[in-house]
């Protein structure tokens, strides 16, 4: 991990956005040395008295100690002060000795913060098995707390990043019933991508007042349509972790009582859209990943089973491995729908690459033009819509190939 | 396919065992030009009146025209009188003219063997979404049918191969009630393979007398404990197959009346050993393996929660591109342990690494020696055992490792 530097994705996007300051958001990092040398590995934020938190994690039996610790302050209350984030270290299967190590940094930042330490949320990303080394965290704190400020977005997206290959970030501004509200997010991949959670971290902050009760299913909704709609391997994560914070302090807009206020309506979508491009940005920096793919499933029982059927799809080896090659391979798309264990109506499944018919009622196209699916395969955007003929279902999921990158990156994680 | 040959597997054994006579089984293989050049492609069993036969078949909802036609005639008898199996083109997701292909061909057979077309069995591997040639098999056919021998299992074996880099095949030779009998059987990979079913093809035949009613539960139990128990990338074919068919013309024994018969034991015993040995060659012969893998998991729920468990660590590419690496990373065990989905106590958790103990209650050992675990992991042949601590159920798995070469083999199947 960082052993070697692995030179940046093809699909990453030219830069982060301008990354505006969210009222009641205070942030930064610092180089704590947890596990790296010479970057920053540890990331603060503050939130204004009143913030507000949503969280979505992993659905892993065995989940972190800083995902229990979190999990636990939520049920307890909703009120976030501070958020923790180290990287380098997971704090993972870390049995007792790791929960005592993420008891440790809240207590610190709470003090540092002045409240209590269940408003303080953690996250932890990095290797597992070995226990947070506390005192490193705590050493660096107060100098990290004297100079968080609301511009330093930027720093937070580069200091929670471990094999990703750039900062990912995105920023929407929107309204509640015409008063300006702001929401920015960052997030860090790349590996164990999958549902759910689908990216190892994520946090958003807007300044808009939204009440605990709506924020929760808000973030619960609008992760399910991004994050839990992505995959790199298939593998999921000890420590995924969505959070979502509204601090209340940007311009006063009518309150929002419930998720489906008709005057809510512009937040949610921009909400949604923001967590799609955070995910969309995690799966082009998935580990190896030179090709960026939309996988479209309709005609599906419902739309739980049409994700499932794209997740399947997604996550084959051997159909990642077509596109890597730039092979237009749709055997294997029907393999992955047979093997995905839905409905499907194998005589009426249609297939479709680029937009372009290649094969219908269980059998290839007349017309399928090969020379053309090979050629849009060649391109890094590659487009896969599958019709399986039995219902109404219909979803969408991004994914990435599968090529010698991963291997290269994953063979040699720790040495 | 086949456009380039790849290296031997280095988890290859030396060279096939020798495979005797069947009484009551005459088998072949010739060149029928389906999709190949220049090596058999077609293989045929002819089996003597009386033939018994029991099968086991892919999960995928979009079962190829052979599964479903062998399907169709096992719910209506269990007589065989012939298999015909060709290599290079699956005859998959070819709607009503694959069925009418896979009919033509066993209309062919039957009338060369004077029998009816519902006890001729198929099953074709290869390239799906191609309709089966089927004058080109029928064309052969009458060439084949007239120089089949009882010793003709090696040739069987390589006509049946794909991406195969060596022919599978396994011999028992056990007792019913102190009388000898005989087993052979023959399988081929590699790619595809995960449960269920896990190999695509394997064919088993015995000069015991066993009736229809203990055969296929004889072969389901079987399947479970070997091809249901092996994964090479967690993908599903559509055409997995696993017959076997039972001709009753060795040696006269004691009948078989139920499957759990005490003079019956030796023979299930052999039966299922038999098909662990053909169950383990096609992960030697995995795409790309380089180490071949034993996943033992106890501690489970039940066995079933236990195979879930270690089949999730085997099709991990995190845990798989680990182990190509030498890395005797622990930690992506955890997370595989906990993406399974099953009950399993963080903190009772323990691994095993070729014997040694790596990790216990929810933490590393503290005599963890990594030297040695990372020694071992260097050897071709890993094992990994992990204690989930909650109950007494227990599995055993087999994979291999994910290396450049399954990207190398996968990236250009077409090409």
């Amino acid at each position: 991990m960082a052993g070697k530097a692995h030179p940046v994705s093809p699909l990453a996007p030219e830069g982060l956005p301008e990354l505006p300051a969210i009222a009641g958001v205070e942030l930064g990092a610092v180089e704590a040395g947890v596990r790296y040398k010479g970057r920053t590995d540890l990331m603060m934020m503050r939130f204004a008295p009143g913030t507000v938190a949503a969280g979505v994690f992993t659905t892993s039996k065995c989940a972190s100690a800083p995902v229990d610790w979190c999990r636990a302050n939520l049920e307890k209350n909703s009120n976030a002060r501070a958020l923790v984030v180290n990287s380098g270290n997971a704090n993972a299967f870390t049995g007792k000795a790791g929960a005592a190590a993420a008891k440790t940094t809240a207590v610190a930042a709470a003090k540092l913060v002045g409240c209590k330490a269940d408003a303080v949320f953690l996250a932890s990303t990095g290797v597992i098995g070995e226990v947070l080394p506390a005192e490193k965290v705590t050493a660096a704190l107060p100098r990290l707390a004297t100079t968080l400020k609301p511009e330093r977005w930027d720093e937070a997206a580069r200091a929670i990043m471990t094999t990703d290959t750039f900062p990912k970030a995105a920023v929407r501004r929107t309204d509640i019933d015409g008063k300006p509200v702001t929401i920015v997010g960052i997030a860090k991949g790349s590996g164990m991508i999958a549902p759910d959670m689908a990216t190892m971290l994520s946090f958003v902050a807007t300044d808009a007042t939204i009440p605990a009760d709506v924020l929760q299913p808000l973030l619960a909704k609008a992760a399910d349509k991004s994050f839990n709609s992505i995959t790199v391997d298939g593998d999921t994560s000890t420590s995924d972790t969505l959070m979502a914070f509204a601090t209340g302090k940007g311009a006063t807009h009518k309150p929002v009582a419930k998720l489906t206020d008709s005057h809510f309506r512009n937040f949610r979508q921009a909400f949604e859209d923001l967590l799609v491009e955070l995910a969309q940005l995690v799966v082009k920096d998935g580990e190896g990943a030179r090709k960026f793919v939309t996988i479209t499933v309709t005609g599906a029982q419902n739309a739980k089973a049409a994700r499932k059927i794209a997740l399947t799809i997604a996550n084959s080896p051997l159909v990642k491995t077509a596109i890597a090659g730039a092979d237009a391979n749709w055997g294997r798309i029907v393999m992955a729908v047979g093997k995905a264990g839905e409905k499907a109506d194998r005589d009426k499944i249609a297939i479709s690459m680029g937009g372009r018919l290649v094969a219908e009622k269980g059998a290839v196209h007349p017309r399928h033009d090969e020379a053309a699916a090979t050629e849009h395969f060649k391109g890094t955007d590659i487009s896969i819509e599958v019709d399986v003929g039995v219902g109404k279902g219909s979803a969408t999921v991004w994914t990435c190939d599968l090529t010698h990158g991963y291997i290269d990156i994953n063979a040699d994680y720790r040495s």
